[in-house]
């Protein structure tokens, strides 16, 4: 082939596989001939009867799925009220203690999970120390569940207990509530939340239940509601995927903050600490971005015959998932481990597995699915650009809908893609991404890193057996 | 050709010209030969001749750039002060009247820069109506300068007059100062800066005057200065070109301001005001933006045998520019008419021709020059993703460095193309391209809408004349 003759014919390209690279080079104007083929379930037998099964279905399925992902879309999440966990979570007892993922004993806890129920449980007054503590924690005087339980969600470890302040989140269209506790500790290695505990700690959550949950809820009652939807939509077009980077939305939050600060009540002293946690915590919105997933996400909950993904969520021992057509089954798999980037000192081998509620961002279409609004995020999880934007276009292989309302500049303001439909993830084996932050196996010491990592392909499976009413391989 | 041969055959492309389209196709991955080659100035026989008399002088002019560009990429402003125009500005008078771009007379200017000026007399008492602000700006009792003639830089009209306050950005390194005015009026028509005037406009510069100024004045006190060069590297990795989109910056010093709220006195009313101000004007970092950008570009004025651009600067008249080794001289060429997207009700016949001292920012490496970092603002200027990456890759056609501060995380962190060589923009043909508002070309309406622009081809092509000592073209 000459270069004379290849640059005289029209550059016709044949791309086998996924669209996205497709798209890529349609971009810069050459011609794709694009042929949608892989083996369905990369052809494992098992897989393919099951994929069957519920094909026969798919009538059924597509408009049961359309009603659920509409309702996923429409929800419509505010900021109302602040209280403490006991007062406001519906259910909540002096003795509940809520973790993240799906149930787990104490005894079966990871180390950063029995770390922060070490923190709560001093924290509530029931323990001085480590010993204390974990025999209160091994006694059953605590119930134990996961904050989905109580339609709460809480990141890393997800420990609320009794006392600690919580955000009340609301759907402005059905008046339904979540919850989520507050971030005190930005990205430093000592959180509660990463299992950390001890005087720094306590005297953090202190501070948080005494000061800072008092001012936000004069702020929000001042207000009258904080529109988080809309934080989210504007902070994707400002570098965040609202999971792990929100510098935008937490920056858009203290600016509503700012518009009440005629209207409450503060001491210069605390004011002064309320201003620098919210100069140098850039990740005060996390658990607000998580609890708005959570409603959007329970919107679209318990629709008979949906396929759609509506939760996912790891203990740090397990990841579990839920269907929206399934009920309040989770569908679990061992927790994977995270490929990411670690503080100094800090190795893989530090690592617990991936732990959280905050998957539900996943779930709800942003968080990972959003890494083409988030690029930034890769100086903390490793990676490209180029890498981030593939990211989001492969997630669109395996989801519903491209939201009317959180948009990526960068993909020419194409929504995120959004509602996972388990029949796809089989399908194409394209498991959901996540990004996270990473905490020490040991419990005590508290984050270590962040990075990437994919729900385990066997939570899809055990949940299209089930929709297929068939036994779960194995 | 069959495509059998094709996919087997190695693909190898042959790019001949921009090198940026060269590089799209080396992130996916192609083998590219890049041949760069255009004829030199187009092939325009008077711009090579100037070329190669400049030519000979070659190894000064990268040795002079070298300097001049260091001094750029070294200016570290930062936001210290705050005063009226007539005590803080050095040499101003209480008859002095600066405005954008190069000079131009009371008779000859355009409308809306008489308009904002007519809004100017009357703010300072010596008019009550238009007809006699039209007397007393053509009868000689007042001085008419440039901005950039007292280190200061103004947006659109640029107008400033003596009560005016102003903010003071200082370089960290030298001390020395730069001045702007206020943004009183973020994307609202009816503003001062794009020639409107009237009771509502006096009021709003009242209260900036009377209660903003004063208010920020003790907060950078309190403060003790606030980073601007750092709240621009963090706005770029936000969303923000720092020219026309500055959500991210403005939310960003808001959180600063926040920080400050324990140390300032304020009235709860004023207070009310104040919030409301900072929460929905995104553009009140614009000023603060291009002082900071004088202040680089000052920087690397004055290096004998520099060929660095160091202002751009439109009256709306005329657009004229300023190149480091050719002293305080400007040359201008008419102001070209800009192609953007209008406000409902108004059209291209509308709008004034380019004004004001904003291109000050893509002078310094932003703006136009950042489009990839701000790709949202495509939303309000008109074209697409792909088109501003290209501008941000074109721009590194004529430019003499990567900013290692300001990153542009799509083009996997890469700095904005820094500083512009007059040589390549001659040799090139590519002229630096500017987004800006659009002013109605009648006195005392205001902002009609925004787009993209670019530097007339003949400033430079005097410059590099006058660089080469020889007689300008015609």
């Amino acid at each position: 082939m000459s270069k004379d003759n290849f640059l005289d014919a029209t550059l016709q390209i044949i791309n086998v596989g996924l669209e996205s690279f497709a798209s890529d080079l349609k971009a810069f104007g050459t011609e794709v001939i694009h042929v949608d083929w892989r083996p369905p379930a990369k052809g494992d037998p098992y897989l393919n009867t099951i994929l069957k099964a519920v094909e026969s279905r798919g009538e059924v399925i597509d408009a049961a799925n359309k009603v659920a992902i509409e309702r996923m879309l429409a929800a419509h999440p505010v900021f109302v009220d602040v209280g403490s966990a006991l007062e406001t979570i519906p259910g909540f007892t002096p003795k509940t203690i809520l973790h993240a993922g799906p149930p787990v004993t104490w005894e079966n806890m990871c180390g950063p999970m029995q770390g922060a129920i070490i923190g709560a449980l001093m924290h509530e007054g029931r323990a001085t120390d480590e010993a204390q503590a974990r025999e209160a924690a091994a006694s059953g005087e605590y119930t134990f569940a996961p904050c989905h339980h109580y339609d709460a969600v809480g990141p890393m470890t997800g420990v609320i207990s009794a006392s600690m302040p919580v955000i009340v989140v609301e759907d402005k269209n059905t008046g339904r509530r979540v919850y989520s506790n507050f971030n005190g500790e930005g990205k430093g290695k000592k959180a509660l939340s990463f299992g950390a505990f001890g005087p720094d700690v306590e005297e953090i959550q202190v501070w948080l239940r005494d000061v800072f949950a008092p001012f936000l809820k004069q702020v929000v009652y001042a207000l009258g509601g904080i529109d988080l939807k809309a934080i989210m939509a504007r902070a994707l077009q400002m570098g965040d995927e609202v999971h792990n980077r929100h510098v935008a939305a937490t920056s858009l939050l203290v600016r509503e903050i700012f518009t009440a600060m005629s209207m409450v009540k503060v001491q210069p002293n605390d004011l002064v600490r309320i201003g620098k946690f919210l100069y140098y915590n850039d990740f005060v919105f996390l658990n607000f971005s998580m609890a708005a997933c959570k409603l959007m996400t329970l919107a679209a909950h318990d629709v008979p015959n949906s396929t759609l993904l509506t939760a996912i969520s790891r203990n740090g021992v397990e990841t579990g998932i839920r269907v929206s057509g399934l009920g309040d089954r989770w569908f679990t798999a061992p927790a994977p481990q995270i490929k990411g980037l670690y503080f100094p000192g800090f190795t893989a081998d530090d690592a617990n597995p991936d732990i959280g509620d905050s998957a539900i961002t996943e779930t709800a279409g942003v968080g990972g699915f959003a890494l083409a609004a988030g690029i930034g995020l890769v100086k903390m999880v490793g990676g490209t650009a180029v890498d981030a934007i593939a990211y989001t276009k492969e997630m669109g292989e395996i989801t519903l809908a491209r939201s009317p309302m959180f948009l990526i500049p960068v993909l020419e303001f194409e929504g995120t893609p959004t509602g996972v439909d388990i029949r796809r993830t089989v399908e194409t084996g394209i498991s959901p991404v996540i990004n996270t932050g990473i905490a020490h196996r040991k419990a005590g010491i508290g984050m270590v890193g962040a990075g990437i990592t994919r729900v385990p392909m066997e939570c899809f499976a055990k949940a299209l057996s089930a929709f297929a009413d068939r036994p779960a391989r194995g």
